[in-house]
């Protein structure tokens, strides 16, 4: 026997889907006439109601797939430890994959967590990904699917993210109001939307106050997550501009490090000579020296509340309610310490 | 019809299940008799070979679970990782859930993971599990399990670990020619076992070089992640014992980063007032003034052993053949740097 949806009820009667579940579900804000016409056609359509649909629901299989571009990362971790707890709550289990910042891994592993028949999956893109086709994918097969932290804005699903322009635009007014005008950005690779949205910001609050935007103070770190980059970028800055630069913002606290690193070979002082404040709040931003001015970017709560949504979604479907794609932004905020 | 295992044809012979398989596959190192004496016996009994049991085969899941004390953990994300990156070369997928170093939590997932029907399990213990009745549950049903870093010993599985007692030993006895002779030790909580073996290293290496033991030169720290610790650990300490303190070796790298962040704050010099050598080599090590001395344990090493293990034991199964549980003892290396 085919399974009659909500839609089919709704198509039938041209009311909302949102109108026959409550109509089901005797809502007070349905009217009697429409909860009539509804009780009607679906005892007729031989619908079977939610409450006795448990032996479908059992269908699912409250498993749940998560893509993260790397896992030997402070912020990922959190956002990890927030999905697992959010699952444990709900009896669901996590299948953890990394696209080791590879697209075409991340299509590979979405196709896989497809024909696992997964509840729902959630992502964060990796640095490559620049087609958005296996995502489009996930939403054709009907499966719920939340991006966070880096998201493709054109995909039509739920987003969990901080706001990363006012967050860069934030670091980069407090410099400004300490006194620093030549401030060097070194930013993250070309395609991931945080980069961009944190270059943006960095830019716009520079024009704000009046300052000109100079291109050569922007570094290229191609790789976030590796504290090389930020030491060999930091002796290019220094060999391009001397000492001429008052402050550095960066992509991420490991660049930051990478930084530290080579100015404290090179007997540059933090902040005298320069200042410096990175981004994540990695734990090593606390106890390294001097300590790191940072945005706290909330990894747990992202993940927290990525999995919320994702199970929201889940019973959205298994009731045949339909899903509105939410767009979460969390609040970020500055941590100052002694690099400012 | 009940399935032939090669179990039963080599009890019905009196001979080995190894010497089965290899008669049936034709193994030069089998007699002539023998083999054909097996042969016999698989035809009498309706034997399927596995080369034609592939639809059986498709009975498993591919997904394997593991479960690990925390995510937030610089040693366990690289252990994951490796895990990770191993299951993806056999295209098997990955259930991660994390026991919060809560015990029955760690039970709970273990029959979340039995249920759910995975063809491996992977765990490193919470430091709270003193009780392994969940792990023998595994064992029962016959589901291949392999420890890893925080071992059960009497639990008949293979298990993959550094040598703790020896690379405590190998940093105390470094201490010790570098001159040092009042060595305290900042120790874990007292179940796990690495946290018993670098202990024990500790003290084996005092003993062979002629120092006392001084218990009241040993401080518990019963969260090794926890940086606090280290912190009013070394507060409690210096209050004991004053400035007589040569050198302290921790449990874990933020154990000792809590260490350096009090020395700092209070004006004692690492490494001319006490020396510190810390245990894991997290990232953080290298980029902390003082660099800090540790022990490389090789997490993601670990984790690829670990899945490369478990995945052996899988065909050994579904192929009939006996499982041997495995010991692997990882190398580790001292790391040494400028504090100490």
């Amino acid at each position: 026997m085919k399974t009659i949806t909500l839609k089919q009820i709704a198509e039938e009667l041209n009311i909302s889907v949102t109108t026959v579940s409550k109509a089901l579900k005797d809502y007070p804000d349905v009217s009697k006439k429409t909860r009539q016409r509804v009780l009607d056609l679906a005892k007729d359509l031989n619908y079977i109601p939610n409450s006795f649909a448990v032996s479908l629901r059992m269908q699912q299989s409250k498993t749940i797939g998560v893509i993260v571009p790397a896992t030997v990362h402070h912020f990922f971790s959190n956002v990890i430890k927030g999905i697992l707890k959010e699952a444990e709550k709900k009896d669901y289990l996590v299948i953890l994959l990394h696209s080791n910042e590879n697209y075409e891994l991340e299509k590979k592993q979405v196709d896989l967590l497809i024909s696992k028949g997964v509840d729902g999956i959630l992502i964060s893109l990796s640095n490559k990904t620049n087609n958005f086709e296996h995502l489009q994918k996930i939403i054709d097969h009907d499966i719920p699917l939340v991006l966070f932290d880096k998201i493709a804005k054109t995909v039509k699903c739920s987003k969990v993210i901080v706001d990363d322009r006012k967050a860069a635009y934030d670091v980069v007014s407090h410099l400004i109001k300490k006194g620093h005008r030549r401030i060097a950005h070194f930013r993250g690779d070309l395609n991931p939307q945080n980069s961009i949205d944190r270059f943006l910001g960095y830019k716009q609050a520079l024009l704000d106050h009046d300052i000109d935007f100079d291109p050569t103070l922007v570094y290229m770190c191609n790789n976030n997550s590796d504290f090389e980059d930020g030491y060999s970028n930091a002796e290019k800055l220094l060999k391009d501009h001397g000492k001429t630069i008052d402050a550095i913002f960066t992509i991420t606290d490991v660049i930051a490090i990478g930084i530290i690193k080579y100015f404290t070979d090179h007997n540059i002082k933090i902040p005298e000579d320069i200042a410096l404040f990175g981004f994540s709040n990695w734990f090593m931003a606390s106890v390294i020296s001097p300590a790191l001015s940072s945005v706290e970017q909330h990894g747990y709560e992202m993940g927290e509340k990525s999995a919320h949504i994702v199970f929201q979604e889940i019973d959205s479907k298994h009731n045949d309610m339909p899903i509105e794609p939410q767009i979460v932004v969390l609040p970020t905020e500055l941590i100052i310490r002694d690099s400012c």
